[in-house]
């Protein structure tokens, strides 16, 4: 059992997992793994990932080995090539082998942006989930990052936001264009939860039409909504929430300098205090750009509380170790 | 609380450290903190302050969180910016987000050597201690390392150096223009213990007037002197130790070519046999270029202390931590 | 006491060390060294290696400091020279330094090929060796991957393979000119076991006439014979175990160009099914470059073992731990 998407776990499973990490977030104390080993393994770079893991290993009492993409073998992915290039070792050896040593493998891998199809398969988590023997936890891909949607969710519902609650999961400009793991898994977390959910963006920057599928069936058969626009100002009408994230064209996936040019006209694209209604909360993955994704006014002010889903990483993520290792503690 | 300079702890209690350091040096068990986290956030290189810094952690049972900047996000810390560069994260973030985290978190920032205005402001250990709810050590910031100055204080101790003995502290020629933290550090440290303190360079290479005055206001409050000289024979002169470091010339601070050529003619600056005499001890930071900063001949012969002053930070630094989170074993 | 180079333990400790494995790989509890501390030093990258002593630390329950080449300063090795280059610390200073701080350090140094005969004197595991107070374990050096021959030993002995079996150590071809440790090591591994070792290369891709010697040695001193050839059908015939490995010739250690073209006639060095009977074993250390050291049908098929090789890395390891800091436990 991986820990790949949030969104293919059953909505109870989702959430006794907002149960337990809310829980966990209140001093309740983690269960004990300590003969258990986790596994981190970062090819992209982390901060709040990186840091929340190693806290949430030293709760539970786990051995922690730790690798990182600068100081390991280029990874190879595809299957049956002649690997005469760079790439030194294949994902098929080093998933087995890691296997071998921890219990539980979590392994961060963006997208190479060398083509979209090959992006869209997310051949590195895959292969890692199918050539380890223990369970993988998927800490960002190139389709989703769970482990963010985990903690959002949790945070959403700290923050007093009905369950019908009105998201806005908005585009924003940025200087380079992002992998779409987080506004993925933002769109399916929140339709899962029911909400009024309107991803808002302008034109040429949609997300893949598999994932509005996935959100719009997750949001129909939890009795929300999902609605896609270009129009801001009534896109915005209500919120409970303003999402912001930038994230690339699909159309010019490898080539960032159309990208640039299609994005060119929206620098306006960025969250600042008049987007927002009194009652309407602010969230952010992180990392963000000051000024340019969101003003300082927004983030440094009482609307924001991408800190707390920050802080919400760490009791999500020991929720999600616990229900592969320990599972009947969720039970 | 934050542990960022050593001379702004008043005299007690920095003679309270350095008993708590001998005393862990000389075997007595460290505290157990086994529930609380120590963060480690490198932006610079390090070789003995994160071995000894995760020694310590080991010892004192904390749990460990490690980052360095080679696997973060590139870190902007100025105010009010529209963030379209590298950087991709703000400290103001980055800070909050990792005080949620850990329960003291110790960082190392060198200087970019972009401004010297903002060099001197300390921007990114400022930043951090401002943005983080926990109490925030300094592994070498852009203007102090108290980390080195206690331990070297306590080798001074060790190897017998009278409080009124007199140390110089002599610049030296290195290839590079390097940072003034080691130097101010230890200039402040010797001034506070009430050593006749000698800071010895050539023309053009003086520390900034603000930490000349400290040290002189150290000096003169705890019956020491302080002499700052080119006459590198009578400063030697009845010299107990010789602290060898180089740095860079403020007044070419951003101009590393215009900084080569003032240092060009002082290559002999290098500290050999002749400097000392019998009872002189020889102390540096590490790392040293061999034959640059000092010759074999001191490095390898009975004089030099540089092992022993590195070895001394693990119960310095042990200490250090205890005193952030268990402050009543040290009173 | 160090753990450099295998053979250079007597045979019966050898045994008494692969007995030891193969009991902590059956689920034989490590020993608490839980007081001591295990140092990494990577100067060179690593996946299994890195993974596999983290993790027989977190079974001895020791302490753990780890650093890597890319995060440290550059280390210098020659005796007397001006470090007035790149590098601004000497090994002499860090081994010493880190052997304060920890109670066995394993290193990882590869050759750097700016001088053959400066790689053959192996300078930087031999400079920790000499300068470090503590053991030093060899985690792949210039010359020797004792980890690797040992994990290799008990994978021969788990996969029936007669202590006089044959072993084929065959080279391959690769793009790049690669490290002699690892031949080295498995030589001399399977001329001590005693078995029947063809060493099969093309021309111009010899090992080291003293590798040759002690294998040599090896094999007579325990029932064994050593045969060099470079007719790979002759060789092949009867083989229980074909052991793969790429390495440059020591005629252009200096010189990647003319080892590129000296290889160039011989890519079809390559593993397929037909070099293999059907019971024989096929091995390598990892990683491996598929279908270009061995093929796809040979790594996925029945005859490969090199998970199991890799799998025995962290039993291996952790009798080393154990009978460097524990000696008792071994006897």
């Amino acid at each position: 059992m991986n820990f790949y998407h949030l969104s293919e776990l059953p909505e109870p499973e989702v959430q006794r997992l907002v149960v337990r990490a809310a829980a966990l977030g209140h001093g309740k104390p983690a269960a004990n793994l300590g003969t258990s080993a986790l596994g981190l393994f970062f090819l992209a770079p982390s901060l709040r990932t990186s840091a929340s893991f190693q806290r949430a290993a030293a709760q539970l009492q786990m051995q922690l080995i730790q690798l990182n993409g600068g100081s390991v073998w280029g990874l190879e992915t595809r299957d049956g090539i002649t690997m005469d290039g760079e790439a030194a070792e294949h994902v098929k050896e080093a998933a087995a082998v890691l296997g071998t040593y921890v219990d539980v493998l979590a392994v961060r891998a963006f997208p190479t942006r060398k083509s979209l199809q090959e992006d869209l398969g997310d051949p590195v988590m895959k292969a890692f989930m199918q050539h380890c023997s223990v369970p993988v936890i998927n800490m960002e891909s190139t389709r989703w990052h769970p482990c963010q949607a985990l903690a959002d969710r949790m945070t959403l519902d700290q923050i007093g936001v009905p369950q019908r609650g009105k998201m806005v999961l908005t585009w924003a400009w940025h200087p380079k264009p992002l992998p779409h793991a987080v506004p993925n898994s933002t769109l399916t977390m929140a339709a899962q939860r029911g909400m009024d959910v309107v991803l808002l963006h302008p034109p040429g920057f949609h997300l893949h039409p598999d994932v509005i599928q996935e959100a719009e069936f997750l949001a129909h058969t939890n009795g929300g909504n999902l609605t896609v626009t270009h129009d801001r100002q009534t896109a915005l009408q209500n919120a409970d929430v303003v999402y912001a994230k930038s994230w690339g064209s699909l159309d010019h996936w490898t080539d960032a300098a159309a990208d640039s040019q299609l994005r060119q006209p929206f620098r306006d694209w960025c969250v600042t205090p008049d987007w927002l209604h009194p009652k309407t909360k602010f969230m952010h993955c992180l990392p963000v750009r000051r000024n340019v994704v969101v003003s300082d006014a927004v983030l440094d002010g009482p609307a924001s509380v991408v800190v707390q889903q920050a802080a919400n990483r760490l009791p999500a993520q020991t929720a999600i170790l616990e229900s592969l290792l320990s599972p009947v503690l969720q039970k």
